[in-house]
């Protein structure tokens, strides 16, 4: 590993302890029971929160609720266009992870049990890709996940007071870029990045997931160290900007 | 058929003639060649064309070009949430059929010799579903269209005068609904119709596609010509929608 | 558009407006409640209608019945093979297309509630095919539905004297073939079409489906008017050939 | 296993060692290089035999050809309707394995090197199914690809001499039903027989394939050998018909 | 046919009518109800019985249980690594083959009715292939089975006495290489065998399958019944070895 | 998070920090040019490494080689049967993820460039799962990783003395079961646990991959720190036997 040279700029100006600029848009859609449109720089996902009453078959009658997600790409929200998977007739690897841990996340603040018998169904669809887009999806979901919530507790026989939510989620990703630890990697960060790290963290701090990848060399536990350091930083900029966006009268 | 009620406001209070608010949004993707977000009233579909150089295996060495369409709804489009077909593992015949209908409808304006041998791919995804999905996704991706082959010009060998377009080309639906006929059916409006045809008319005023369809009793010649006249003042309207906004500087 | 020579011969003599000879078999299948094979000129479909008491789930507890229809060509059906749609494991946009709209055709002349809580499923597999299955396939497919319901009324609890049918319903192609309007188009003139249309009628005349496409160039109101005369003109003979078949003892 | 009461009348009427009606209608198809409609008794199989020039990639450069088949069954062709195996995404069992063996027996009399780098594709499709499908199929298929070697000799650089057939083939089943071998059994006795068996075999007499099931108490060695004595009676019968057929003038 | 060089080794040193070194590893699997692991020489195959209460929908309410098989491949099982079915999404014609022969075979033996509403699903996975997989998987899933129905009485509501067994089952394979009749083909015979036969035996002599194929050239009434012969010593062989196993306490 | 009450023994007698007992069997397959049979307590996973000339298209004029791996399990290796992928007809999430994971942290210790243009499969068949079957599926693809450079360095043009490995690699699981963290969880302790994660580590200590998932509560970066201590020292544990099992002459 080279001396990191901490005081060249980014790819795009920013310090390596600064997320790109992230926008939350509330309620983007008309028919969800819940939703948020979020942009982390140029990358945009929009989330879908669907409530139904009712449980998967291998839950009813045990009292509970499930929560699960399904993430995809549109196939001109990268670069060169990708094929449909769709069209391909099967579900790829990357999707089927992403949608697993995406599913994960939520489940981590909620409580199954106060929401009884009920489902909520998370759809992040990539609409534009620019590296981050599984923490941009677990960020919105949350939003749009609360908002069904909120629906649920108006609309269905779940109680108004009820405390699904245990706490928020968020999450980002971090790597090491030329020797440098780097919150929020954008495309071209993540592909030159020697490690690739995923951090999914509550809004009082807990860790939620750790998911770090050496893409090239092997790295080190003090590595480890400087990239969760960056992350909770990161994540803590995240549950106030969805505290935030929450907090507006719709 | 009993006698239409024509002084009778709509759902949402337009004229029988009257479209729907119609906004298109050029370029609303960083990385597509040509793309834009359209939307009729609440229906809100992303068209991005692609531009790549070389054809499929059955058109190579012809000299002539090819465009195709993809269209797809996500999943929480509609009201309720629909299973995604990447998820089924097939492609629903909806969904082919009007893939199939949005590439005819672009080809029928493309002079695919001179485009030679290049292939401009759209990608139509439905956002949000509130009838018309098809006629506002070939009215959009007529405009991505455009600006890919604008973009052609500019970045690849295609000449930078060639006149690919031969004609503009847009699509309405038009509807029986109570007896009276109405132009660009809303949702509702929709599945309230005896019969619903989809009109695709080109910047000039020739037929493209006639699609009637019966729902409940059959239609006479009277009523057909009745709905024709009603499409081609609704796609003469969405013709001037789409010069002024191709007009404006980018 | 140039001139038309309306007095050419077509490629095998017939004058514009003729029908090929059309030959329906009545009962070709010993199994099938209801079947026909139908020939219209060299295009062979064998329809196949099944009678079964109850519905899919979805209609379940209505009262009312449900009909539809599967279209497939066997792979030599055509002058080269094609690959068989079960090898491929998924279905072609054409297929899936052409299935719904002979089911679609079919219900416009069904009164579901009167056909009570029973399913009739068309199966029509294109044997030999030489231009305009799907219209073939539709006047057939009547005949074989007509057969089904008169084997329902005498097998099943469904009434003896119920009147499920409210008319008949057959469907022809109609094309422009070098600027001149012609009625049932064989397969060299199917693809020497500059518009090419299929048109389903009720044995009342009223209009079921109209599907008119430019292949070549646009086509204009007047054409359109032509076309639409020439249909209605093979459908009501088509009509009185089907009244004729089932007229016969059996 | 009791005593065979010999003297009993089969269900329709034959001896035991009497075949259905077999007809088998040559050039049933207009476009395929060969084909024939074979029927035993009321199955009917259609058989169309493709001629393509050039092999399958595995077989490139090896100056030697490939002969294959595919069966399948239309969804109407048996007493009640089976689903399409187009529709369920996948082909069965029961088809992979006949298509297999109607494969492997057509190519025991065929000279594949003789045949050169040249294709033969045999479709054989069920149109009606009482027992024996398989069976016919292969009888019809070496009818259909005789009359495509034929072709190929006319109409392609195999030599018009080429002896590409080294024999002729045909296959019938029996089987032991009330403790009575039987031969060609009808769909109802298919159902009722103990041990089933399918016997391939040449014109002159040699066994391609011999495939005895147990379906209820196992058999003995002697009950083998009526069988197969029974089997090779049959076959004869059945390539004498298939001589008669093939020298008749076309 | 050239005059049998009888007196030549086997490639491995056998003698025509020798078994390879066969060996049975009752209960290698902890979970499963029943298991073996099965070497026919180098060809392993890890059969394993489950067994659950109930039956499949089409069984319910008959009183009578169900017993089926699914045979596969590890991708390296043979000298060049295949493909994955699971990643091709479809299971091969061979496969489903051979799955039905080991599932009609085993309940050959089994009397369904005694077994009551239970159900017994082997499962018989090769591990390494070196011909003769199917004939070793058959014989290996009789000893799971037994197994599986001993652990039944046990531990369900099946009687303790039941007489689910009616009797063993083993399996060999037989073929012609160089004019000589061998018996159990390693893969090297196996792929020079003009004739290829598995028979399916019980333990007391009874026929149970019989599947001979001409690889080449037609085989005669003589050589089947050779083949016959020695197929018939090789699975009394195996009959004790399974008769020896299973008489082990454990 | 309660008190850990670390003196208590685990479900199986172990400590802690100590893992199962770990057995690598080298060469358990004939044909493959790596493999091994490993075992961690009850979990057996059958590893083998196909080496092949030649790169997948994407790589082909690189210079570079690729490494891959699938991961899989047989329908009865866990307590209660599951529906083989390839009759369900896709993959699922878990074992997409699976192995993707075992590629990625073989080729962490893989120089692809000295590799050359050559391909390296790894096949890990669970064939009885307790827990951990996805690092004993590393641990032991490594070993016959490890074996098919050694088969290629003698049998194809890659270099005698090529050093492909740059290091070795072993994975292990951790988690928190009753608030206290635990070394190699077999699947009783897997069900019950908190946090669980799993950690690849090279033979020098250098992390590779890092996934850890909060099953129930969120877990601190403390509890993270005590879980990477448990990991590290199981891998070296790991590399030691690996490198013991390795030295063994063949």
């Amino acid at each position: 590993m080279t001396t990191p040279a901490t005081s060249a700029p980014r790819v795009d100006g920013r310090t390596p302890e600064q997320l790109r600029e992230v926008r939350i848009t509330r309620g983007w859609l008309d028919h969800a029971e819940g939703s948020a449109l979020v942009e982390f720089g140029r990358t945009r996902v929009l989330c879908a929160a669907s409530f139904t009453e009712g449980v998967p078959r291998w839950k009813k009658g045990s009292g509970s609720g499930w929560v699960t997600a399904e993430y995809a790409m549109l196939p001109r929200a990268t670069d060169s266009r990708s094929q449909r998977e769709s069209v391909k007739g099967k579900i790829g690897g990357r999707t089927h992870e992403i949608s697993r841990l995406i599913g994960r996340s939520l489940r981590a603040v909620i409580d199954l049990d106060v929401l009884g018998e009920n489902t909520i169904q998370l759809d992040c669809d990539v609409l534009q890709a620019d590296g981050g887009t599984r923490t941009a999806a677990i960020t919105g979901a949350y939003v749009a996940l609360a908002d069904a919530i909120t629906w649920g507790r108006r609309h269905t026989s779940l109680s108004a007071t009820a405390e699904v939510l245990t706490d928020s989620v968020s999450a980002i990703s971090v790597g090491i870029v030329d020797g440098r630890p780097l919150l929020d990697l954008e495309y071209r960060e993540d592909v030159a990045a020697d490690t690739d790290m995923n951090v999914v963290v509550t809004g009082s701090g807990g860790l939620v997931e750790v998911q770090g990848t050496a893409e090239g060399a092997p790295f080190s536990r003090a590595e480890l160290t400087q990239l969760l350091d960056l992350a909770e930083g990161g994540c803590a900029d995240l549950a106030r900007i969805q505290r935030e966006v929450l907090a507006e009268q719709r």
